[in-house]
């Protein structure tokens, strides 16, 4: 990845972009921040191909993942608006709802850990559990999933990527964690301002010095905008973590949140009970760093934060294997 | 209409296929028979324009048309899967069920009225159903889901397509129309066989003669295999068009459906009672036509229909009109 990084850094060096500024890095700029990488780390044993990809976006947008057949990754991550379905509580099986917002897609390939407790170690895990879990898809187990699955004419597709007799669930999260990786957001005006491409607001600046000199940073740090730590967050009753390891130590303890595409993913926080970006700032620097920011600085780093939003992936809408004329066994 | 498909005739015969057949019709196709027409009518109070038709594609797709922000018409009518949800009958509201299947949008273009009892007379009409009925999309009047979709973003997409100040019911059901009437699905099997440049197996030919010898193909008729006229049904509770028009004769009346992408649209009848195509199509033949079909002329008839499923619409999902960093008000 780095390699990557150095020689689209070095090509934008020898050949410019036209401008005075082209490839250099204004000064104000604070150390850590940066563009988003090119590419997401990719595991040993889940290598990405073409035919893996597309095989993981037929599965991604299929609703007969879940048990009724009305519900699929897309419908509570939604590539059309940000990766997120913008509901404080996503609506699951019976319109029953999910105790946590759910965060988005885009970029999630490079979560170091998945969920808001880190329950997860990566994307592959993270895809196993939507489907089973009785508020979101509620299937009863794996095994009555991949019998809808080979129903809805999947097997020969699974075979193709691979191999024979592969259709299961471990297979179905890989596809589905290789369509995620490609889910990146890259060129967003703070990139591009960073690379010398293009400017950014006098008030994004203002912003971007300000989350650095008040810390912010300490944690949303990076090009990621986060350090894929676990820090507390004493807000509302969701013991975060802890539930997870059960050490009291953790209790209130969540994955801090990437600041990319932010602006799209309201409402905020763990459980979705903020509406605006403003107040989630506020909170936030008054809960964390015990600082009272003003109004100017509120609308300053939410100016800076706009400058996160980066370009959506563009997906070609799948077409899902079904059987002709013949029905699939949902149920409510 | 009429003159697209003139010339398009006419340049297939000046530069033929490259094969011995192409171009002249298989004796043994009947009478009305014929390929799917290359465009569907355009009514002249909603011409079609790209930016008509991207904004309706957005709104297709936008769950914000409901008031939970869950639902959107390709919930229903999904655009990965025959433009149906292979439900018996959909997930709304709440989860509550509607009382009919949900038809398919696919060459929804061609019908001259909309849904099963006939109560809309086009697309503009049809599309400004679902987002008040309250076991769908749910909204309580068309102003509140006005200023939701303001609140989205929408007024100035309206703007380039409308004019000034557009952002209203019939403007939004007008694009959702033009985006549909692009749903078409030219090249099925069949289709390259009528204008010979491809062949099918002999059970479909077997099926193709059969259903015109029984007589399916009196209503079932043309080149989208229906005629769009009414026609009784004596099958479940359901009265049909006699709720809309309250005439007794009209009771158990249902609008004909196209067979075009049949085997994609599974379950079937309004009542989505039947899982499996052979099956339906004994049921029609016994109560339509008092004919027992043999199981050699139903699974003829099948791989007939089989035939009729076209090339399915490439979808670019699209980007949705949001607020940066603010929620949206749904409400359960």
């Amino acid at each position: 990845m780095h390699r990557i990084l150095s020689s689209f850094a070095i090509t934008l060096f020898l050949f410019g972009i036209g401008t005075a500024q082209a490839g250099s890095r204004p000064a104000d700029v604070p150390d850590g921040m940066g563009p988003l990488p090119a590419v997401a780390p990719i595991p040993a044993d889940n290598p990405m191909s073409a035919g893996k990809i597309e095989l993981g976006k037929k599965l991604y947008f299929d609703p007969a993942l879940s048990k009724s057949g009305n519900i699929s990754c897309n419908s509570c991550h939604n590539l059309a608006n940000g990766g997120v379905d913008n509901q404080r509580f996503s609506i699951g099986h019976l319109w029953q709802h999910g105790g946590r917002n759910a965060p988005t897609v885009l970029n999630s390939a490079f979560w170091t850990t998945q969920f808001w407790d880190g329950r997860a170690p990566q994307l592959e895990d993270q895809a196993k559990g939507p489907p089973m879990n009785p508020v979101e898809m509620a299937d009863d187990n794996p095994k009555q999933l991949m019998a809808r699955l080979k129903d809805a004419g999947y097997a020969p597709l699974f075979s193709k990527v691979f191999g024979k007799n592969s259709l299961n669930y471990d297979n179905m999260a890989k596809a589905i964690a290789a369509f995620e990786r490609t889910l990146l957001t890259p060129d967003a005006p703070f990139d591009r301002y960073v690379r010398g491409e293009a400017d950014i607001s006098k008030a994004a600046k203002r912003g971007m010095r300000k989350v650095d000199e008040i810390g912010c940073t300490g944690c949303h740090s990076g090009p990621l905008f986060t350090n894929n730590s676990f820090q507390r967050f004493d807000y509302g009753t969701d013991a975060g973590r802890k539930a997870v390891t059960g050490k009291a130590e953790d209790d209130h303890f969540f994955r801090v949140q990437s600041w990319r595409n932010v602006a799209l993913t309201a409402p905020y926080f763990h459980d979705g009970s903020v509406a605006t970006l403003d107040e989630a700032v506020r909170i936030m620097a008054k809960k964390q760093l015990d600082t009272d920011l003003s109004n100017k600085d509120v609308s300053d780093i939410v100016a800076f934060l706009n400058t996160l939003t980066g370009t959506q992936p563009e997906v070609i809408y799948p077409l899902l294997p079904r059987p002709a004329g013949r029905a699939l066994d949902f149920r409510d």
